[in-house]
């Protein structure tokens, strides 16, 4: 699920937000978090508790909007920094090629990836992160999962919108499938 | 070097569109065909001649933009059938990832890709082509080029944009650098 | 697993087999057959049936050892025909770089990944595969699974070795985990 | 160009590896060292200096076996710290899955990839280093080098056994072609 207070920090106002989302598809960076050993192993996955328009509670990658003139670096950066906090210390990929693409529709049929407000295209990074992660703005918390955890019978439930394959496709690229 | 028909295509009208590019970045498709032999290995690589706005000639890649509402995938079948014709039968990539992904920007220095146009973030994608493959609409011509004829000084002044390096980038990636 | 058949194929008497085995680790070529629709989307995977050495059965992948002075690719398309006949019509992979790296050792801890004849280093590719399957030598039948099939529970007791996190990462690489 | 010093670290005999490697494909581990900045994006690319058997000096990435029973994950460790000392903290890769594969053969035809010692299967890595690099053993140095440095005449010359593609196909994955 991607976050609703894009608009404020968009440069975009809301009504122009809404005229593009009405023309083009949004493009969208992802990050999922991970910690890792010292040779590169894998050993939990990171995932922000946020609060849903309709109350719920689900888990959710860190994501955001690419903006106007916007690094694709950049708005990882960007993006880590407002849900991780400034000491996170994320390691950016050296690759700027993602090792997904998520595509949100407004319809879930379409896809399996589900966004009510737009049609996003979403390019998906893994992010080991080495610092201390300081939830801010609108995440309640972020927690650190295990492999076997993630594939535990229910998780899936607990995220929104298609999120749940990044995940699995995360852990899947990794090498760290349980 | 993006096309300049897209306006055609896009169920946008030209005001939409320049609205649209006014406040996001694009999304597109880039498509490198390729021949390979019987065990996948590369062997040529092709390229579009193009007249360029200006009245220059240059070659280039197959790109389009992904319309709203559409998906990945059909955006580049549909930009592979424009630019090849209804018979290339292009093998589409089994992974939704793209090998690279190239950020375009009006202005030249930010990245080294540019397009006058718009921001657009393009996903780009080595096809091998089985079939014959018969340039429409603007393109003059699609030409195979081998390896060593890529790597050979004065290609680069051939292309334009900065579409020169997704073309070796293609190269390395498919192993086939001479 | 791998199969036990390849003594018979590698120009290397079983005792020189046996004495590099205890050497080195052996490489190893895996693919995992899928079939693909028009626009290159995964609609089925492919699996072989084989009786293994203890006279259970269970499914396995496509795989076999890379021999002395031969080329990977050469090494993916001579197994894939012993194992799918000669007119599956494989279309390997452009890009000679795998998709994921099995180390299957003696011991089933290390890795997770447990072929009890030797430490193997297997590169693993996904093969969309356009032909007729007629499964040769030791393999009893070769059957098209869909994701939601892969996916159900129970479907991993039916893999030995670990491979089954192969096939689960096949899917995800390919954007088709359901 | 493969270092020649295994033999002291593999805990096999001379005459063992002569014996295994006039048998099977050897599995090497193969590591391009870059600096990147904040963003991730690559500035430099490090190379050791060697002196070859026939006297003669060119530049080479990080290289060296994978043992029998040590994971790639390992060995990549094992050789970074053996050629970059203990301090130059590199950041291993998260997924297993190598950038490139590179197939050197006692015949310089056959791939372009060249040792006279052996028929080697090698995974090449890209792997950010954020420490200080201390070359030891039989390096003579190790310089960082800029992507314009790397893609001016005469630098194909400085590299053996066919290396300097890796070198290029490093730049091109990392986005940092000039």
């Amino acid at each position: 699920m991607h976050d609703d207070t894009e608009t404020s920090t968009s440069w975009l106002s809301p009504d122009d937000l809404e005229t593009a989302r009405s023309l083009v598809p949004m493009v969208y960076v992802e990050a999922i978090p991970i910690r890792v050993d010292g040779s590169g192993q894998l050993t939990h996955l990171g995932l922000l508790l946020r609060v849903r328009p309709d109350g719920s509670i689900s888990r959710a990658t860190v994501a955001g909007r690419v903006l106007h003139h916007e690094r694709v670096r950049e708005a990882l950066v960007r993006n880590l920094e407002k849900d991780l906090g400034p000491v996170a210390l994320p390691r950016l990929p050296a690759s700027p090629a993602p090792f997904m693409v998520a595509e949100y529709f407004p319809d879930p049929i379409i896809s399996g990836y589900h966004d009510p407000r737009h049609h996003a295209v979403s390019l998906v990074f893994v992010v080991p992160v080495d610092g201390d992660c300081q939830p801010t703005q609108e995440a309640l918390d972020l927690s650190w999962l295990t492999p076997d955890e993630i594939m535990a019978p229910g998780f899936r439930e607990e995220m929104a919108g298609g999120q749940e394959r990044l995940v699995v496709a995360a852990l899947a690229h990794c090498g760290a499938l349980p």
